[in-house]
């Protein structure tokens, strides 16, 4: 930590603060500068009345050396964190996950046509939305129940796991018994109370980055779920919210490529929300491959002109089908590992796949 | 709603899209232009199967003409709300309503003084934080249900009613028993869940703007609550996330105003949260008041540099003191009576307290 | 100057560092902390060559510790700079300015007619753009040379002095000849040519905000004006872009605030542009100057239908009587000066006129 | 163009637009809908005094349905324009261009050892900065008139373009001599008289999107330039500014990817001004490519540690090699082209490579 004084501030004012400092245990060292002081603080900062500091006479601000999360870092956990899902790994040298499959579910028939298309076509994981956070009280809001009863019983007809976002805590226990990962949405990421609840069940989480989360506040949410013991922990950029709205969001992958660097944790991208219109999601999901996603997670339709939400952004399963025909269609790749190699002193091993024909 | 052709559309695919509409019992206008056609859709538009529309060959976007809220908008209610707590009102004609107190409920001491101060200072209502939202885990969360009663108890011995933010939906029962209004906060305005089950506990409501949500946003999830039955919503500007951080966020007084023409409900301001240091909190004040704010809500701790939350941008008691000095001493003016009169054809009797002096 | 190391930095990595920097005849001090060791740098920061530090194995990063403005400063010239064009006074204890007339001069007719008629309302100064930078090379551009010599007449006829945007390099001399003083728009705030060759003419500019610049890179537009010896300099806020679009820009008045404390020169405020409707203008000036704005630019059309540019935004000469009214039935206040007083140590005498009504 | 009417519109008022509108020589088509009447409107939108439309009545709103930019759009020229540097070509099926070379020339000895470094790598054109908008009046601003004279001479005797940023229409006549492909900066594109000045020249344009700019200002920046007769234009996307921090600027392939589909105009990406630090350049580098891009603009320095600017975010010639190892080893892929053959009715032939290993 850093006190940085007023240029005008006078030396007993300087004073005041050491001897503050000094009062709380901790060791302070003078840095005098060509147009003012800065006062270097040595010591946990956990013991630092940082507020008082700030309000003491000649103090002008306090700048902080270290980063508030802890466990999601690399700087504490160097090896990337596998996150396993009935046999589906995110992270580490594990190929790219594909998880595709409805915005929100809305019939048997429905979801096991795209279930069975996107498994034809590569994808190793399902999606399919029973509780829909809507912006309006007036639209389509998910099966709900009766969603996760049609989620789990496809995903076992097809072998293939399946995630679904939670809304609710007073949902917990449906998802404990019938979700094999539990989504926690863009509009949840701050609602720490249903993070914590759901990081105690256990089970592996996917956490999407709230619209306007930046970075840390993106990583110190999935501190949450860490700090309560569940590592199981796989994030998400969907992109964020800007000035520029002639598409729905721009997908983020400065901070995906700084994640990377920063955290152990597994981190995928959502190119539908983000593109908000489907002839831009694969442009996009070939980027995030490029840029070192663990993985994407697709919205995909049967009938996209006959969805009852998201429709406009959704592909058809023909559409996904050349998307993975191009996936399948490609060598490997060292992707990023040469900067992470030099940054961090490791020697990443990982191998990615990405969108390319031979 | 307007569907706007491709300019390349051929006149089969237009057709093609009216019959689409009149299948669907809507009657479609052709509007010809210049460079390419648009096609009116006049009906209820809840029958569009709009998705289907944007796939249709020829089809290149659908734009909306009416807004999707309803019940929060003055074009459904043009007289002003006005919100009622326990002889507190907000709105309409009445004078700006003052609330003022610690960001967090620390303890009985703390919060007496604070409350005592406060409303010596003129202040109406109290507010703490019993249940804080904090970015990191490691960050003081709050006294909680104890935090709730000690308000309860201060608010009773100094006759003012409080406000203070519920996190969970655990906790309902205890803010239904104990609390004047219940705050939804910035973080949780999109919990479409805890906005409906505390909508249902009938009690006023202060619903703080998402640090990102757009004003219609916003407005959609009063919807939420006013969808339920309850009417009794004050709505909270409290600043926005943008590029420009040299101060915490920007308050938003372009969306307040406008906010005062196209909804009947109350709104404040919260210049503590946005300005993030006390030195700026009393000209964002006065600017909010200015551009029509019906209150402010205001960070205030005896000794901001013990504050265990936010002591950054708390005034202490002299300065609040001073701040509602400068509001006392103030003439009567009709806030942006004239151009609301002209654009609602109503006739505002609204008299509105600035600060200035005498 | 601080250096930050990374957490497993070795000690020979940090002694490498402290080598360098006593190589460079700096001083550095070392900072262990409890989770890595920090270096601050003492001395002139002009020697220090960063990025060769910043690529030194081990280091994480380097924070600054001094702003990179300095004429602009208040910590370098306390006191409030007063800018003087023929007779009219910005800043200090000055009363707040009142700018009005047209977004585009169209004829001699409607600028006198417009000039007329903010003068009897009580402006102080009249705007008027004779070369228009528009997004579109389809829409108007403005009268160019004659619409500067309708100002200088309409100016001289009616006593009021001008200030008008000047859009390049080429129409130096016309400006220099003819404005008393010489707006530099927001899309120019950035064009360090120009403004560099603005400032050498000596006359007074004012200085608008990139409607994307931080705080810090506005004041150092403004700075490579004062570098070039001219210190009449009025900055002007006009609104920031964010993602909030259901108004044209969101008038920053935290920034504005944040700037009365932080330089010396005056300040003024765009309220039309930032509205981008006229029934926001009113409200948003009447905040403006409560939070401590030196001034307001206001739009003013006498037929805002047929205006060629921004009707839209412009108020009628009613209108504008109206909202002067409101000014001129006001009485003084103390704004903002007790923060900045307790702030900078000095005090304020500023003594401000605020829209209220006795 | 679509005017909507207030929900409590009477009918003559309703009748009053149409009649005006009917003055114009226009025709309105009454929309009635079921809480609202909207008007369409047919004719040439030239003719149309909307500002007039927008203050009568019972008017709320004017939608308009037809983009303001034409010469830039595929919907008036469908097929791609391919832009020619001296054998070098952007855009259409050509193969993505690699533009390297240091922010800033600062000796003959820096600039030849980079850009043979990095032709050696396979990059097609070098870029080096003569004259450099910085954001303080204290940073190096450039060589100047000898920066364009060294990259002549470079260029020559590598027989590599190259591409360098003008600043003031003062040095029109140098670049027009000296330089084989001029960039307008982020900076300046909204710098219009700058625009036409480089467009009237003739030779190819590098027009980089400002920091803020919307895609629709974007391309009526460029309308600008093709407004004039040229047509070279590339386009660069350089990355928005938003309130994430953490990076520089997000690098917005959600545009990029709009852009492809939207304009004729090739438009390459430039990761390093985004990423802001050089261990984020691959990835991004890697996406824009995968997204569509026709290529990249990479800062790439011999001594990254001894740049006079922007060293922290320049590859050194080591990385650069990697990055375009992967590139040469490279198959080749469709990018893209489904989903714009559906949209435009063209059958793109573009293959383009991207980053990968076989």
């Amino acid at each position: 930590m850093l006190i940085v004084m007023h240029s005008a501030a006078r030396s007993e004012q300087i004073d005041a603060v050491v001897a503050a400092l000094k009062n709380s245990g901790l060791n302070a060292e003078l840095l005098p500068g060509s147009e003012r002081t800065a006062i270097g603080v040595m010591g946990n900062k956990a013991f630092v009345d940082e507020d008082r500091l700030l309000t003491m006479s000649g103090v002008k601000e306090i700048i902080h050396v270290t980063k508030p999360y802890k466990l999601v870092s690399r700087e504490f956990f160097p090896e990337d964190t596998i996150v396993h899902v009935k046999g589906v790994q995110f992270g580490g040298t594990a190929k790219p996950v594909h998880i595709a499959g409805p915005c929100a579910v809305e019939s048997r028939e429905q979801l096991f046509s795209i279930a069975k298309g996107v498994k034809e076509s590569g994808a190793d994981m399902l999606r399919g939305g029973a509780f829909k956070p809507r912006s309006s009280p007036y639209s389509f809001q998910g099966l709900g129940e009766e969603g996760i009863a049609l989620l789990r019983e496809v995903a076992d007809e097809l072998q293939m796991p399946f995630v679904s976002e939670i809304l609710s805590i007073e949902d917990l226990e449906l998802f404990e018994h019938n979700a094999d990962m539990i989504q926690i949405g863009a509009r949840n990421m701050h609602n720490f109370d249903l993070l914590q609840r759901v990081a105690d069940l256990g089970k592996p989480i996917l956490l999407k980055r709230g619209m306007s989360a930046t970075v840390e506040e993106f990583l110190l949410a999935a501190e949450y779920i860490l700090n309560r013991g569940n590592k199981q922990v796989v994030l998400c950029e969907r992109g964020i919210r800007t000035f520029e709205q002639s598409t729905r969001n721009i997908l983020d992958l400065n901070s995906l490529a700084l994640i990377r660097l920063e955290s152990h944790l597994p981190i995928i991208a959502d190119p539908s929300h983000s593109a908000g219109r489907y002839d831009l999601v694969a442009p996009l999901a070939k980027a995030a491959i490029a840029a070192g996603a663990h993985g994407l997670i697709v919205e995909v339709h049967n009938k996209p002109s006959k969805a009852l939400s998201d429709g406009k952004q959704s592909l058809d399963l023909e559409r996904y089908e050349e998307l993975m025909k191009e996936y399948r269609n490609t060598g490997k790749q060292e992707v990023g590992s040469e900067a992470r190699a030099k940054k961090t002193g490791m020697k990443p091993e990982t191998s990615q796949a990405v969108f390319s024909s031979s």
